[in-house]
């Protein structure tokens, strides 16, 4: 992982300070123990940030920005902190954006399928809020009960039901945003077809708060299903139940959710967190169906009939909740027992093609064995996105260069499966100085260029997602989308 | 509708013609008669382009932008011109690249649920060969038969599919394009979540060839459903048929087509056309459900329960493919039946929240009678995606005028509905003077930089999908994108 780059913070320019206090009121924190609840995010990077503005309507934000801009300070929004990628970490220090007051559920119109929202809304909130109309909204990362929907949009969030219902860019119709020139602009409508001009609001999610600062949206509903019913396939090994996964995405009952464990997951839901699997468990999926109770027998009978074939141990269909829960638990039990293997994790989450499952999860247990660190993989099978976890002692420092060498490798390797970076943590700090081998050269100057367009400055979420610029001779330039220079107050 | 600009054509430049004709070979075509079948499209505008190229690889097509962008000579994408709005017609004269020559398809992946193909493939032949997979790509356009990929695409082209299974935007994985500057840029990946740095290929589809060339396009595939099963259901009025779009798009079971045809629909297809309808059929549903033959009752039982309500005056079940095609007649029968009204006719795709198609068939209605010119509405109801038909004589003048006058008043109902221009059509010449009532300054400004950063010298289909910029003083000034100067020869 890349170091976060030093910056030297500066105080805040005095009048700037005055201005916004008085936009803001109490909404306008400086003193240094209530910035230091904002200074983090999951990735435990730390940066205090100079200040903190907590707006409550649109028209905050925009003079806040433009304020900020007259000054070039940078802003970095901020959900909860959730994601684990340091997009949320102010390391060039400047005001973080919370959006905590910001948390109305405006609208919610059933027969439209949509909601409108403010981006602090708590996805569990906005998912409850949605129950009684029998619909939700589907990304439902881990974090859901205390993630808020900007953040979810921000970072692009999937989850295990992304497999059949996509992630947060395939369930937003249309964004109302702030860019780093202080312009509000309404991307997209609330309709679920759209062909007027450039597909901007699809752009922004994903954007990780560099082009935009998002301050309404309106999200695409699913009607929620009635009923859901879970299957637990073990394998003698990764290659079989990557061939399941390929036979279960290519037939028309797409599951809910299938979840992939590798032989190291299994083995330690079973020995340190007591699952019952048996010994020759090589590799494990959870499938699950969804739908209206009359149908749901019939789709998870298609779903065990994929499940079947080479190497197949065992399958287990859990026919009431309590089943269910019981098949869940060795998946459940899964994270907390990695903590036994060693202190520290780095969780990426790459994506590779279904086909390629076997080769990437292949590829990871022989880096596994050549820098001789524990790494476990399990995650989101039917979009071929994994969780690779490797886990380390911080403390030592030749762990700590092993693991991230390692990891190194592990991007390298899903690249070259035809795979990305990411699937749905984004890239943030954690995976920034890998864009180029990600992106061709063209493609992320193309980038560059786009975040100049929508934050001419560069005071938006400075140093995140794209890598600093390297000048002709090798040296980094001031990335003109990069952190912004700022001026003396 | 907006006259198509009058721009006087020269002669291209003789060495761009030598230096293209050397790169092409007989993929260049300057004669008179040979460059007449790229002239129009489906919006029967015409205008003769200064020559044709048929690139045959992705190198020739960056050579061919290059070297066009050196003389600042246009460059218009073009499929098979099937589309309605202008989009392909090379008003400002310059080159159509036709990628009739590209036309492979280069890969298909069934466990990736992915197909790789070049921008000429037609999309009934990419159906054919996906079909021996149990494959399809939804986007399905009524020109699919002689339609291309990449012009479905430029245009984020749907159908009736969509309502269940998304545009082209939602159908695609990643993109090869040259931009207008030349540039090859690499966009997205070949897997279904993906959160590597910002969106370009949604950004690319719907943007009507004005920011970069496809070249190559990895599009997502959907398993195809076994069977299918159609029900008609016709209504005293048009209320009681979108309370049960409405009541349809609420419950689980997504139709896979959700087809609504108006009282003037309905009563041509019957009188003129001969379909089997009741005398009081005030609206018709056509509705569809697909999946797996067990299961396929229990959705039309879901999707008839829905069906049903105040108002409904017949509900008929096809369960074989003859009676299937019997209820289909009717709104099969419709298209031709409409040019007994009139000669001319004005076919545009507003899009509104599903819950105020009654308030835009009634506006229309009202529209109709006070231009006295027959308004004929039908479409894809469950998207809120309706056909406004115009019926009118372009050779009486008065007719004419009223037509283009009424066509302004729809639009304009459609964005105070909360909808908007064009559901899957897009923009083109036909809508890009209304564009600014669509979308906001700020939000127009910001697409205005996006197809700089793509497209410096504004070289790609200048004048189509973005209005000519507006000076302070109200004068049309040469905009940044809009129609590139021509350096003399």
């Amino acid at each position: 992982m890349s170091a976060v780059p030093p910056v030297a913070t500066m105080p805040l320019p005095p009048e700037l300070d005055r201005e916004l206090a008085a936009l803001l009121g109490d909404g306008w924190l400086t003193d240094p123990g209530e910035r230091l609840g904002y200074a983090y995010d999951n990735s435990r990077r730390h940066s205090l940030p100079d200040a903190v503005a907590l707006p409550v309507d649109r028209t905050q934000v925009v003079a806040l920005v433009r304020a900020c801009r007259a000054h070039r300070v940078p802003l970095v929004a901020r959900g909860r902190g959730t994601n684990t990628t340091g997009a949320a970490v102010p390391v060039g220090g400047g005001v973080v954006v919370s959006f905590e007051r910001m948390d109305r559920i405006i609208d919610i119109r059933p027969g439209d399928r949509c909601a409108v929202v403010e981006p602090g809304v708590l996805n569990g909130d906005l998912q409850a809020a949605l129950a009684p109309h029998g619909l939700f909204w589907p990304p439902d990362p881990t974090s859901a009960m205390f993630s808020t929907v900007g953040g979810n949009l921000a970072c692009n969030a999937g989850g295990p039901h992304a497999v059949k219902y996509g992630a947060s860019r395939d369930n937003v119709l249309a964004l109302v945003a702030v860019t780093g020139a202080g312009e509000l602009v309404e991307c997209g409508t609330a309709t679920t077809k759209g062909s007027t001009g450039y597909d901007l609001q699809r752009l922004l999610v994903g954007s990780e708060g560099t082009l935009a600062l998002i301050v309404e949206a309106t999200l695409r509903l699913t009607p929620a299903p009635a009923t859901r019913r879970a299957v637990r396939a073990i394998y003698r090994d990764v290659a079989s139940a990557a061939a399941a996964v390929a036979r279960l995405m290519a037939q028309p009952v797409t599951p809910s959710m299938l979840e992939f464990m590798d032989a190291d997951a299994v083995r330690l839901a079973r020995d340190v967190a007591g699952a019952d699997l048996p010994a020759e468990a090589g590799a494990l999926l959870m499938i699950e169906a969804d739908g209206d109770a009359g149908q749901l027998p019939r789709d998870i009978e298609a779903l065990m009939a994929a499940a079947g074939g080479d190497g197949l141990v065992s399958l287990d269909d859990a026919d009431d909740e309590a089943s269910r829960a019981r098949l869940w638990a060795a998946r459940k039990a899964l994270s907390p027992s990695l903590r036994t293997l060693a202190p520290g994790k780095i969780n990426e989450d790459v994506v590779v093609p279904v086909s390629r499952i076997p080769q990437l999860v292949g590829g990871v247990q022989a880096l596994s064995r050549e820098f001789a660190l524990p790494i476990i993989c399990f995650g989101h099978a039917g979009n071929g996105n994994l969780h690779v976890n490797l886990m380390y002692d911080p403390a030592d420092a030749g762990q700590n260069e092993r693991a991230h060498a390692a990891m190194a490798r592990v991007f390298a390797l899903a690249l070259s499966l035809g795979g990305t970076l990411s699937g749905e943590h984004g890239i943030g700090l954690a995976k920034r100085d890998f864009m180029p081998q990600a992106i061709t050269a063209p493609t992320l100057a193309l980038m560059r260029e786009l975040k100049r367009v929508f934050d001419p400055d560069g005071i938006l979420n400075p140093g995140k997602l794209l890598p600093p610029l390297q000048d002709a001779e090798g040296g980094v330039a001031p990335s003109p989308g990069g952190t912004a220079p700022r001026t003396a107050p």
